[in-house]
């Protein structure tokens, strides 16, 4: 089965360029002596999972205890979880987890790895700790080297906690200075840091000019989208995830709708430099999708000088590629149009 | 159990206030002599869609076929479909569900109701068609009532269609002059005009003022969000759907950042009077969610005299309900915070 088979709207990954995309990170990652972690926020799928791992990455990255849990369930044995883990409940759920993989955990507060210690030493199980360090993005992260150190101690002291090191998200032009210090305070005090590990798909080929970064994290990198074209991680070539849609009216010579708003591409920006508007029109790049209702994309076609009729199905790159197929309870994988399969979106949802 | 108990991110619903939406919605249609057809893609449940319907409703409305299938396998008995169905797997589709139930759909031009004609007949069904006439908008819907006319004609001619009326999208102050014209247009051609059908929530209260429109459909109502407060639809008290959401990290004094990010809360922005951001906090009603990562939500609580710490949970009303209750497979459903059932959000998903 072709995907020009494929009723609308409909997420598709492109498998040839999934592997180019794991290949040149992997690559770049390799080259540098950098660990790599995929992030799986972006596919949520455990096959691509696997697919990083089989390419050299040394586990993956989660989210939410919930996609870990999914990803635990279809063999990958070695997973960080990259948000607080916060309350009981998931602390409990984290200390099941860690019976059976390998886990590590990220957090930037004496409360979050208390209750996380609590929980795993309860179970006589030990999860790795990175102390998120905020470098320069201004969400997460303690504020600094002092505070990283102070964290690292506690949690050194704490039972079922290892220290493992420290964590960032972004890699910025800017991270080096408080990682150095962060990692100078910290061995000042007598412990180690093994891992310091540095994120994001649009940063992600200067990790190794940070030499503290000894691993990284990407997601975003694996399908490609439009804020990828844009500050240039991945080109349009590569963006494997695309959306088939269907214009289902020409209501004036200049306006198209697409059967796919907001709620199959996402209303997230792109970044700045993709030029506004909520996707491109791989056949109709002269096209703009200038607004989306829930289910309509509004098309302004009047700067193509070629338009497409009701029925027409044309490919929209999306926005921002995990904020789409968190959208999508299926994806189809084809490789040059041939469909391989429709594959569950398995971590979707798990919001907890 | 009660809700405070839940783990978060979690989506709930206060079926109190639900009841009340629907009462006050209901209760104007029936005081102004509208029939009321309530749209389901916010809430995407068929418990709901049958409390809509007990309360009076004369159907349902869906934006999507699938939705649509998912409603009429739950027992609504009269469904109308108000996206353009386009392609011969969905009109098959909809010949089929019309064997079932009692359907009708709106489109804009001569190539849709030619392809659902011929499915139809095909089928030996016949499903009710509403010529949608755009009254301001610009999204979908003939320009003209020439066109309203046309498209009437041609619909009444076409085996497997029987010509309703006409529907606008939404009631706008200007959409009598128009919609009078195309009732006139089409009757002038000796053709009946039994249905004009106006919609959306924020205008609601005003259909009556537009005489010609005999139904109306809503979907935002039945739960309300930020933006129905903004523009008056819906209280805050009577806001149904929230998201219970702990606070994860305090890295500053100023900043909070919750459990709830864009694949919860969604990046849908919130009318313009609401003044920004991505959602309310009930508890704190001077934080400001000023950015969303994609789960994380950043918060600016300079603004509060008491701030809340780590592991405590907030409660956020969202910018827009439809988009928000689209990002969760399940949400909790209660009566003053006690918890009467899990729900699936069965027609989430239905892209097709």
């Amino acid at each position: 089965m072709d995907v020009a088979a494929l009723d609308t709207p409909v997420a598709t990954v492109d498998l040839d360029a999934v592997e180019r995309n794991i290949a040149r990170m992997q690559g770049y990652c390799d080259e540098h002596g950098l660990a790599f972690r995929p992030h799986v926020k972006t596919h949520k799928l455990p096959a691509l999972a696997h697919l990083q791992l089989r390419a050299g990455a040394v586990g993956i990255t989660c989210q939410k205890l919930g996609e870990a849990e999914v990803m635990a369930a279809s063999g990958v044995r070695d997973i960080l979880v990259t948000f607080p883990i916060v309350g009981a409940e998931k602390a409990e759920r984290l200390a099941a987890l860690a019976r059976e993989v390998a886990v590590s955990v990220a957090a930037d507060s004496a409360e979050v790895a208390r209750g996380l210690s609590a929980a795993l030493a309860r179970e006589g199980v030990v999860a790795g700790f990175l102390v998120e360090v905020d470098t320069g993005f201004a969400r997460t992260g303690v504020q600094t080297p002092k505070a990283a150190a102070e964290l690292a101690e506690l949690v050194d002291a704490l039972p079922g906690l290892r220290l493992d090191g420290l964590m960032t998200y972004p890699t910025l032009p800017g991270s080096g200075p408080i990682l150095r210090a962060a990692v100078g305070e910290i061995r000042a005090r007598g412990l180690e840091v093994r891992v310091v590990s540095g994120g994001g798909t649009p940063t992600f080929f200067t990790n190794h000019e940070v030499p503290e970064i000894t691993e990284v994290r990407a997601g975003t990198y694996v399908y490609g989208d439009r804020s990828c074209i844009a500050n240039v991680s991945v080109p349009l070539e590569d963006c494997a995830l695309r959306v088939r849609a269907t214009v289902v009216s020409r209501p004036t010579p200049e306006r198209g709708i697409l059967d796919a708003g907001s709620k199959t591409l996402t209303t997230d920006p792109a970044e700045e430099a993709a030029g506004g508007g909520h996707g491109l029109i791989v056949e109709y790049p002269d096209a703009r999708i200038y607004a989306l209702s829930e289910e309509h994309g509004h098309v302004d076609l009047s700067a193509c000088a070629e338009r497409p009729e009701v029925g027409e199905v044309v490919t929209v790159v999306p926005n921002h590629a995990c904020g789409c197929t968190n959208l999508h309870d299926r994806v189809v994988v084809h490789r040059s149009g041939r469909v391989i399969g429709c594959w569950a979106v398995a971590a979707r949802g798990r919001l907890r």
